[in-house]
């Protein structure tokens, strides 16, 4: 393959897409296609796309194409930060407890009470309750099947195979929320003692569990656009022999980064390689801004070496508990630990929510919600980009509900933490995300919520106080 | 003290009760009056009492005094059987995980599907409902306190307070049921390899969470009457150190048993001066057939080393899956794991709960539930004394929801599982209930619904299937 011939075809692809040859949105020309037009082979071409791909500029959508992505060449990003090159062991501090208690509800304020409560919610209550009063003496009498409702995971089924992920209702497991999910994952892989790797900045939770399990954690530097670092992963575990790699690949917390499925592919190809599994944190998953919906990490991998987790709690509600776990080849191993864990799931919820998803409520709910959160994330990069564009960099994820700032290096979040709080304002440090201490000048920002003109409001008070030093 | 002397007073109480003086549920003349009456000191008249509460023909009421319990003198109580001296590891073969989840149902067929709906579900449906509806966006958003609603906390105290227990709402924490909140109480008090005292026969759920977490476990000979050895722990904690002992005192699954309150005081010593927690199953504490409900250990132990697990599921609902631990000396690490392991419980079901509590409902069906529960046990009993009184012995409880037979010892309970489940009746092999292979000829039965004909005529299928080659 000439070096020349790939850039070539990506130099001009770029230019295509940044002139606005092609527009957002809009479906690239087939590989075939490309391969005519330019008359280069086929791995020239796919190499020229992963490059453009790995600099976000394009998407792929598994058995239809590429397609382009929203430019996000008007701001400044945050920029990759290097880690530590040698493992940790997890030391939450107390404080750190409080803000990650608080920080869960992933908003600067609390919700307003007087908000009109959304018909989804009412729906499903409905439907909950109807289950609950069929047969309650049945309930109260007998636990459900130890994987969970056979029903609820065959609606799991269906959504997964709408993101080009082919599993069985019996792959599955219903477990109590994502967080149940991952501990059993990682009870399954590991043994107190032994080397979890996780992206830097690490979803908080994950970095609670690694701290109660007594495991170590190797810090794996993140792009808040592509995520994981696949050259450093690979470096570090020559080094520190891994027994796990925690990612969420579609629109991590706190960055928003989205693993494009070239890097996808080569981190099951070096978990095979190294015998390591990847834990999938998709509880994201359904939450994307593209057009089509972005495939697992799962998708990719038919060796059962990834063990994907998810949940209903950010998607639909995290009132529900409900999540599950694909556990490939550990997976009569995680079913054992989640009846020893605990045992049964509500009968009625999963029945409310099966009948939920299979009339079309949960698709037409997560549309609307995905349409809203884009929205948000609009309004949100607006206000940061007109009012303090000047100080702070910021991710601009293409699906979730939270982006990644980066502060002046003199500034140190968690140090405005509590006065904050007495303000009624929860602030999230970029402390929380990192093993080794890193991130004390960025945050995490939540679009979860419309940016009313009381979080507006908020927002600027957060950011005089963060930056009145200036 | 004279050993003439407290013997003496022993044999009087004893012949009293045993002539009819005293009758089932009538209290005994107190401490001061025995004392006068006998001119005893109070230390031999406390002695002579306990030794009458260890042989169960009284039990102890706290701040109340000491009542006469049902005699069980004219029916065959199964023996104590001798335990290994060494600690095993727990090896659940598979078969054994297909019984336990059917075992779980405490049924020997599935419940007839006719049945009415009892009004205490539909009530308790309807507050969780109404829950459900108040502020269902706020649910949806925000996940509950770390330790659970602090309303449920409150109304588990008082439900403990008429069971003579102190404890204040942060003492406790919510669950998702029993297993959960023993699986917290094994991960905060061991590690991998450690051992952990049993009562033998014991529960399997708790054996098998010693398999999955890679733990050792010592068996303890337990007195279907009055559960754990303590002399027998007190001999092998010599030779095996362990982190932790495993008692339900409260009318133990599957022998029924109940620990004398000088017992657990006894434990509560032994764990002291031995540095190890107890970790109390208080699942059945609410259950009790007795006139007073039974206070738990948790009550006679002031130094916050027993963790107090309990639940609804056996005397409400198993479907709420919610339970409770209290964890003592190591509450706030129980805390930590609780949300690394599952994060959050719904929070309209502990709301309705919470309601359903504190407007007396809870406290109406659990004794209605107590009587009826009792009444079954007294038709079951009169069944198998009627009809195999010659072949078996079985444990009569005064609370639970299941007794202990013991069949000719040449009979193999597990061999007719099989065969069993082929006619629909589901056997629990007493195999299960020992990580040693104990109690072949051994079998636990449960009274948790009314012996129906169709339930007459299984048990009755079942013990001629079993006993056919005698």
């Amino acid at each position: 393959m000439s070096v020349f011939r790939y850039e070539a075809l990506e130099v001009f692809l770029r230019q295509q897409i940044q002139t606005g040859r092609y527009k957002v949105g809009e479906k690239l020309p087939s590989v075939r296609t490309l391969c005519q037009q330019h008359e280069l082979s086929k791995a020239t071409v796919i190499h020229a796309l992963h490059k453009l791909e790995a600099d976000q500029l394009i998407y792929a959508v598994p058995k239809s194409g590429y397609f382009v992505a929203e430019v996000s060449s008007d701001y400044n990003t945050p920029q990759k930060v290097p880690t530590p090159s040698i493992p940790a062991q997890v030391n939450v501090p107390d404080l750190f407890r409080d803000i990650m208690s608080r920080s869960a509800a992933f908003d600067i304020l609390p919700s307003d009470r007087s908000t009109a409560t959304a018909q989804h919610l009412i729906n499903l209550n409905r439907m909950i309750g109807k289950a609950s009063r069929f047969h309650p003496e049945q309930k109260a009498h007998y636990y459900d099947e130890p994987k969970g409702l056979v029903r609820l995971r065959s609606a799991i089924v269906d959504l997964y195979r709408q993101r080009e992920t082919s599993l069985a209702a019996e792959d599955l497991c219903i477990t109590s929320g994502c967080q149940h999910a991952l501990f059993l994952a990682l009870m399954a892989t590991c043994q107190k003692g032994d080397t979890v790797a996780i992206e830097s900045p690490a979803f908080y939770g994950a970095l609670q569990q690694l701290e109660q399990l007594g495991l170590h954690v190797i810090e794996i530097s993140s792009d808040p656009n592509t995520g994981l670092d696949l050259q450093e992963l690979a470096d570090k575990i020559q080094d520190w022999p891994i027994k796990a790699c925690i990612v969420t690949p579609n629109f991590h917390t706190p960055t928003g980064s989205k693993m494009p499925v070239s890097n996808m592919k080569a981190l099951v190809k070096l978990a095979n390689q190294h015998d390591f599994y990847v834990i999938e944190d998709d509880i994201y998953g359904e939450l994307s801004f593209h057009n089509e919906l972005c495939p697992p990490l799962k998708s990719v991998c038919r060796e059962g070496r990834v063990i994907l987790c998810g949940s209903f709690s950010k998607c639909l509600s995290r009132e529900l508990r409900i999540g599950w776990i694909a556990g490939g080849l550990l997976h009569d191993k995680i079913v054992q630990l989640k009846l020893i864990t605990q045992l049964a799931n509500p009968q009625a919820v999963q029945e409310g929510l099966a009948e939920f998803i299979s009339q079309g409520h949960f698709k037409r709910y997560v549309n609307q919600r995905r349409q809203q959160l884009k929205e948000q994330r609009d309004q949100l990069i607006a206000e940061l980009r007109q009012h303090w564009g000047a100080h702070i960099k910021f991710s601009k994820p293409n699906g979730g509900m939270s982006c990644w700032l980066e502060l002046p290096s003199h500034i140190d979040t968690q140090q405005s933490y509590k006065a904050l709080l007495e303000k009624g304002i929860v602030l999230t440090p970029g402390v929380l995300f990192s093993a080794h201490g890193l991130y004390k000048n960025h945050m995490r920002l939540s679009f979860s919520q419309p940016l009313t003109e009381r979080r507006r409001a908020a927002l600027h008070l957060l950011f005089q106080t963060l930056l009145k030093d200036q």
